[in-house]
Formats: structure tokens, C-alpha cells, sequence
């Protein structure tokens, strides 16, 4: 791999990791460090047109693996594309989610299973995997009422099949912080988004400091 | 799996396939055989929608990787809407191409690797694999002039790259009718399509009848 580092962020809807990412992205930059910020399919075309298929409402019927598999596809078309070079000039690739995201929600909360869900992502990214993965860690009640913060309504019951499923991404991201401990760390997402950032900027800048990479 | 058989039949562009599969699916219906012949992507409007994204010539930048991800992921979903649904009816599919030919033309000949390229397209198809794998077998120069049988012209130097890759294909498949000669079974494609027809035709009935598939 190249002179750059590549770092990605995880965790699931209404942990606040786009706001951070973004306000994080800003201020990095400002300090000086060469940062990319990128999540799929940024604006590769082929990739483009694999999420298109698979957010498409009219493709009810599309099988869960044959879900995974594009994704994987879209995957390593950004992956090289976009990650790979930029990673080669120099810079800190910073990616909202990758991997792990797959791993979690198809293998683990949707069933198909995380060894195979890891294996055909592995096929797609070979030895491309993340220096570094930031978990914003959220209890699901949390994530579900930051999603709905505009909604004056109590928690209906459709919103209560979302704390399951929910409750089973959290689950899976647990079990992969347990199998990734040197890669994956967990940030404390249910702290206001300030101290979020805040949390995650310490954790990245340290990182780029162990591995040598300081602001010019 | 149901009650119906999975017949494939795999080789090189030129062998004859699409013209003896037509003849043979006739032949058979009229003899009373419940056959189904399919191909990728067979109708299926996501399989379509996935092979669009493979053969846009604007995609020239596509990753190899990316390409046999697509291919798995429209051969699932071909597999699901269609071939099984068809094997639980009671009906005999007959599919041009399927899974070996992505292990020889991406694994094999187009290098990234027969093992990986087996792993996630055994994610794909998962315990469906073919019962009968019917093999056409053709010398590569054979198969090229009869792909160029309406050009008076000599073999130009393009050409003879072709040879070489059709070379690769044909080693491809060699490899694979020795790791599964039960289910593989090789048919010389050099002969008249007639011939060859008779060969084919020969070898299923055989096969339906061992199978205590007898036409009704």
C-alpha cells in the first residue's frame, strides 16, 4: 500500500457520523492534513449505477445475497477508483462506512452470515483493508429518537421493530470490535455531536501522530 | 432441491451452443420432455439491469473483480426468480452458461484466480449446482472460423490473440472436466452442428432416463 492512510467510520443511522464527519473533515483540513473525506459510491460511475439497482423501490424482489454481492461490486469499483489512488498520493482517506458495514447489516442483522458476507468482501477489497475503523457506539433508543427528532409523536410500533433490528446491528458491530480490537475503536456516540467530534478528532489525531503522519 | 433437474452447458463462443441448445429444446418439447431453456439474465429485470452496467462500452475502466462480483450477483438473482422456481415445478432446465464459465473466463483465462472466483460464486448459488454439465469441446481455430465464417479474409494478427485466449478458455475448462467428472461430460463440438446435436441429445436422454426422468 501507499504513503497514505486509510481510515473508516462505522455505526448505524442517527449516530450523527455524517454531521461529524463533515464538521471533523473542516477542521483537519485546516490544520493542515492532506484529508479526503468519501463514502460509496462518491460519484464513480459504475458504482453509481450499482447503488441505483440496488436502492431502485420497484426491485422488491432482489435476494439478499444477490444485495450483498452488488454492494461488494460497488465496493471495489470506489475502492479503486478513488481510495486506492488517493491513498497513493499521500493523503488520509477518510471513508463513512466500508466492510464492516456489510458484515454487520447483511451478515449479521439481515442472516446471511458474517463468514460469508467477509469473504466475498474480501474478494473485493484483497489487502485494502482499513488502518483504522471509528464505531460510533449508540443504544438504539438513542439512534431511533435522533432519526425522529423532528416528529412530536411517541415511538409507534413499526419504530419499535426498528429498535430490534437496530439492537442487532449494535450487536454485530460488538462482535466485530471483539475480532478487530487493534483496528476498530469504539466512540461514545450518545454524548451531544460536539463531543463526538471531539472524541473522534483525539482518537485520529493520535493515530496519525503513532503512525507518524503530522500536520505540515 | 425439487423435483425437476438442472442441466448447464458451458464453452466457448463459436463451439455451436445457442444454435444446437435451440435445436435440442424443440426436439426434446416435442418428445414430451418438460424443458425450460434459460439463459443469463434470462428476463429478470434486475439481472438485466446488472448486465447493462457489464457490457456499457463507456465502462471501460471496470475492475475485473467488479465484473465477476456483477456476474455472481446476476446469476443469483437469474437463479432465484427463475431456475429454481422452474426445478421445484418438476421442470428440466436447460441453462446456456453458468457458473463454470465464470471460473474459467474470469478465473482462468482473465487471471484473477479459479479458487476465488469458485468462492463467490458458490456464495451465489449456495447448494444449486448443476446435476449435468454438458461441456462443447472445440479446437480454437475451429471454433474462431466458424465465429468468422462469413469473412473471406485470412486470420489477422487480432485473430491470432484470440487464439491464444480461446487457448486459455479451453485449458480452463480441461481443468475443471478433470476436478468433476461426474458432473462434467465433454462433447466434440468439431463435428457438424448435427452431429453435435445428436451427441448432446444422447448424452441428456441418457442421463433423464438414469435419473428416472423418462418423457411422459
Amino acid at each position: 500500500m501507499g504513503k497514505g492512510l486509510f481510515i473508516t467510520v462505522e455505526g448505524p443511522e442517527g449516530a450523527g457520523k455524517t454531521t461529524v464527519l463533515k464538521m471533523l473533515t473542516e477542521e483537519l483540513k485546516d490544520e493542515g492534513y492532506p484529508i479526503v473525506y468519501t463514502r460509496e459510491p462518491g460519484g464513480i460511475p459504475i458504482a453509481e449505477k450499482i447503488r441505483e439497482i440496488i436502492l431502485d423501490k420497484n426491485h422488491t424482489e432482489m435476494d439478499p445475497k444477490t444485495e450483498a454481492l452488488l454492494y461488494a461490486a460497488a465496493r471495489r469499483q470506489h475502492l479503486v477508483e478513488k481510495i486506492i489512488p488517493e491513498i497513493n498520493k499521500g493523503n488520509l482517506v477518510l471513508c463513512d462506512r466500508f466492510i464492516d458495514a456489510s458484515i454487520v447489516y447483511q451478515g449479521y442483522a439481515r442472516g446471511i452470515g458474517m463468514d460469508s458476507v467477509y469473504m466475498i468482501n474480501e474478494f473485493a477489497v484483497e489487502n485494502v483493508m482499513p488502518d483504522l475503523t471509528v464505531y460510533f457506539d449508540i443504544e438504539p433508543e438513542t439512534g431511533l429518537r435522533r432519526i425522529h427528532q423532528h416528529r412530536e409523536t411517541e415511538l409507534n410500533r413499526l419504530d419499535l421493530e426498528d429498535v430490534q433490528f437496530h439492537r442487532r446491528v449494535r450487536e454485530g458491530y460488538i462482535l466485530l470490535l471483539r475480532q478487530y480490537p487493534d483496528r476498530m475503536k469504539k466512540i461514545d456516540a450518545n454524548q451531544p455531536l460536539d463531543a463526538v467530534k471531539r472524541d473522534v478528532k483525539q482518537l485520529v489525531t493520535d493515530y496519525f501522530q503513532m503512525r507518524s503522519f503530522p500536520n505540515n
